[in-house]
């Protein structure tokens, strides 16, 4: 825990100094004040993130945090669990969803294996297994305190080795037969909200399997009981390896002055996970977009933030995360490339103060 | 307007087969049925917009209409009429937001004169100028209705010039001080509502201008009192001759099976002309955003559209047409580049129907 308490201390509140630069800067562009509304606040953000008053989003990585749940068992999901690493080897070959995002954003994909259930045999995927797959957490701890530990340094270790490619944004993702159902355990526990309310269909259930989740669920919380104060141990209990995983990407991308885009649902219980560690995480936390599933909402709620998209999606992967990670990069060049009224000669409003 | 009507006849009803082969195709990829959502969709449109099952967007055009506005007189703008120029010649210069938006997506920029107070010295602009400005509506029709034919001609010419350059997709745009005015106008003529429910703060008046901006729509609505059934009718008296070229664009577009990406406000003035003249159009035209402009959901409501997104923009330019048109590149290369679950070898869901 020592390291992960060093990465929370190394993140720091956003530099003020560079965000009223950059908002100065988006008042002389040759546009009508705050005419490209969220592009432009993303912009200022990503100066205050950075400390840089005209920042560059150039390498972009989507960080995929794999792995398997025991629960799995109980009927919570439409796709058998070999379905973690079909996919796991879908993403190398480039034929995922997110394959094609992050092809089409410039982004590169990172994929981890955190706990997948059985070994991954190939160069792309980086191995920082701390399991093969959870426990069933419906009999018991998903998995030791910690292991909820060694998972959210696997995050961190992958962000540090990332930044020596060179790394200016991180979007989060994530594959894991079964893991909205651990995600929806971890937001009942930390927000308090009923589980019913924070379950969705995930894949696609149907009614019986829908029930089976949810029913699962309320078991998991009564049997470990996790401390809704102490966010490991909700973590370990009823949450997941891939989830961990995020968390720690989330608390080294704050750490690092790194913008972190937000992917869905799971992204999003990782997300309450580090935030609840470490409050001042939510600075650098860009939510993409809001899933389909119900416990998503409820989740960036909690977290206050509001999402740069809605597209109906639930797919996960990062598929969401890498078309956030475009309009950053884009609110950016906005800020750097546009030429101000003094440049291009362009006259200002007559009156200019609104 | 003979020319108009040939375009018009040639607008056909979206090819169901290729829907329904790329409907088919999306439940075979490698992601649990719909879980990428309006993406989803989007493609299917594709593919009946061009009646490939596998459509390909590579060749992306804004198409930005440029035209000055007799009524700027009553004090309408927050910026002098002037800008209109001086943002054409930033245009060029690449120095705007759209064009930083639009290199952003790969898209290319055409900036067209249909109806800029000055001429225009630049062999990057096309001059396709009806007239110098439009009349001040307050005081009679904004212009003819054979210049207001002439300006929709204006944007079918661009169209066809582009195609011959290789044209897969087209997203509006438009620059034209004053511009938010008659396309107020356009759309309380149209649907019938009440003038301040349409009318909203432009590039960002006072409050007095605003009064002025309500009061001038008023009178030239009463001056002039366009006929609601016939669309040119409403575009000559109350419109302007960038409106008019984007209707044509949509029109020209749609009678080629090309998708058009409706940007903000200003645009979706030019598509209740261009829906009126010929409703079919409707299925040809994506509206990219729901720009900040008060009267741009009620133009979406009356079509019945849906934006894909609202990041709270009201530039114009095309900026919102630029990300719309990103998406739907993607949305195509969803469908074309993912593995199904056969070429993967992945297993499909135990229970793959909902």
């Amino acid at each position: 825990m020592q390291r992960i308490n060093v990465v929370m201390k190394d993140i720091m509140p956003l530099d003020e100094d560079a965000m009223k630069s950059a908002r100065e800067r988006q008042d002389r562009l040759t546009k009508p004040k705050k005419s490209l509304g969220v592009l432009e606040e993303l912009s200022v953000r990503v100066a205050g993130i950075t400390g840089d008053p005209v920042p560059r989003i150039e390498r972009k990585a989507i960080i995929i945090m794999a792995g398997d749940h025991g629960v799995v068992e109980e009927g919570v999901s439409a796709y058998p669990r070999a379905v973690t690493i079909q996919m796991v080897y879908n993403f190398v070959r480039g034929g995922a969803g997110i394959s094609v995002c992050a092809a089409h954003v410039g982004a590169r994909v990172v994929v981890v294996d955190v706990g997948v259930a059985t070994d991954i045999v190939s160069p792309h995927v980086i191995n920082k297994k701390v399991r093969y797959g959870t426990e069933n957490m419906t009999r018991g701890p998903a998995m030791s305190f910690h292991e909820a530990v060694q998972s959210i340094e696997a995050g961190i270790d992958v962000v540090e080795a990332e930044m020596e490619k060179g790394l200016d944004i991180i979007g989060t993702g994530e594959m894991g037969i079964g893991n909205t159902t651990p995600s929806s355990a971890i937001t009942a526990a930390i927000t308090g909200e009923n589980v019913r309310n924070v379950t969705g269909r995930g894949t696609g259930i149907d009614d019986i399997s829908y029930e089976n989740k949810i029913e699962a669920i309320e078991k998991a919380l009564m049997i470990n009981n996790p401390d809704p104060k102490n966010p490991v141990d909700v973590l370990a209990k009823v949450g997941g390896c891939e989830i961990g995983g995020i968390a720690g990407v989330i608390l080294a991308g704050a750490a690092n002055e790194i913008p972190v885009v937000l992917d869905g649902f799971i992204s999003g219980a990782a997300a309450l996970i580090a935030s609840e560690m470490a409050p001042q995480v939510k600075d650098y936390i860009i939510p993409a977009h809001c899933s389909r599933e119900a416990g998503h909402r409820v989740i960036l709620d909690w977290l206050g933030m509001t999402p740069l998209f809605d597209l109906d999606l639930c797919l996960g992967e990062g598929t969401g995360a890498a078309l956030g990670m475009s309009l950053v990069e884009l609110s950016c060049k906005i800020l750097t490339d546009m030429s101000t009224f003094a440049d291009a000669g362009v006259c200002e409003a007559i009156d200019n103060e609104r």
